[in-house]
């Protein structure tokens, strides 16, 4: 299953050069990574009170066309690979008016305590994690 | 007792209009007002574990000039208001090579325990900070 | 007429305390002022395009609440003084399930040719955002 | 040549995790690579002055161990590939105290005018910084 998140560019997100800064497709992929985990029923801060931590451990992103201030984008996230141990997204950004794909990248983060270790995920959140993985898309949130 | 940071103008800081965004001065103050708080000896996270939190209850600031990418700019501190409840800081921002002042402001924070209720300062904490505040000037850092 | 934007709080957008870093409220303030012009059919490209800027000469804010990750928040801006030699928003932020207002805050923005001389705002766009500042609400957008 | 700057973690860098957000690591290659180009007298002010944008086309990075608030950071950036087409860095992030490795990773970027079409770098700038790449390291900046 894919899942969506649409945004318009905020002014602070531009840079001199008159686009948007790099960095921030970073934190696009994360709003459509959070919402990936919400349509699970996997909320972060209950991840985080129940111990359990998500660092990224790994980003790579191909930009293909800049963005700009005010435009609305869609930042679409698939699950690419998945175990107890690790979560990688894919991600898609694309100019919402006409469907020009602007950047498209991949994330990997692992789990571990709050003392860094590494553990595996809970079998509950795993499971809810992996209903979405394999739902047939009923058309983007 | 002023205490003073340098830094560069990072190329992410500026926005479309090609000078930085007002938004980063909040964060220019922040560098200048823990650098305050370690000439005090007062660090950040040695409060946290003591489970006093210090959120910001205002802020404001008035831009004189545009600060570009790449100039050096001055973040000055000063303790303008202090006691075992608040915390008043007043700063200005000067432009490093000849300077001209770019934006000066003030915040106010509180002390709050991990519940956020107000809570007092402890005294070894307020008796260095305050030791500072009442220093004389041994020039900039 | 007041007009307001809603969004959630992103990741990134938290600190090391659990809530929102105090910058970010700018951001959010500015994605108000933005949709407010909007609404006037003022683009900020357009400006800019004309010769026209609009730095921030003054900006301050009151912190009510924390706010924290994953919340709905609500922005809503109102024109407090208007001329064609500057624009004064007052804003309101409020905690989209149940209204509590989390921050209130003022910008003022001058406007000033690309080398930085004050001007007036051009009479069309005047006319434009003066008709919006006296229309009734019609509800948030 | 090896170029490299030192920072320190900036509070609003970290996220309710407790540790940098890793958004920001590219904000800190950006500043080694700002520093690189100065090593070779090239400016990105003058840069654009003369038409030539550097939108970054992929970046990747790998984390290997969190950051926190308050430490020093050393940013080392070396030039893995260049031509007249393209630019590439090849970054390492330190902890100042230890020299641990906290992450690494690359950027590419290209050249283009104002109208976003692919050019090739002027010579002179070429020239200046082929020369940086191929000096002996003289020791950290």
């Amino acid at each position: 299953m894919m899942v969506a998140v649409k945004d318009r560019v905020r002014f602070v997100e531009t840079d001199l050069m008159g686009v948007v800064h790099h960095s921030n497709y970073l934190r696009w992929f994360e709003m459509a990574r959070v919402e990936y985990l919400r349509t699970a029923n996997v909320l972060l801060p209950d991840l985080i009170a129940d111990g359990i931590l998500f660092p990224i451990t790994e980003v790579q992103c191909k930009y293909r066309q800049s963005a700009y201030f005010d435009e609305m984008i869609r930042v679409e996230a698939t699950l690419a690979d998945f175990s107890r141990a690790k979560l990688c997204f894919a991600y898609r950004v694309v100019r919402e008016t006409d469907n020009v794909l602007l950047a498209e990248g991949t994330t990997q983060n692992v789990f571990t305590d709050d003392k860094g270790r590494v553990i595996r995920l809970p079998q509950l959140y795993f499971e809810r994690i992996e209903a979405v993985r394999q739902a047939e898309n009923g058309g983007v949130a």
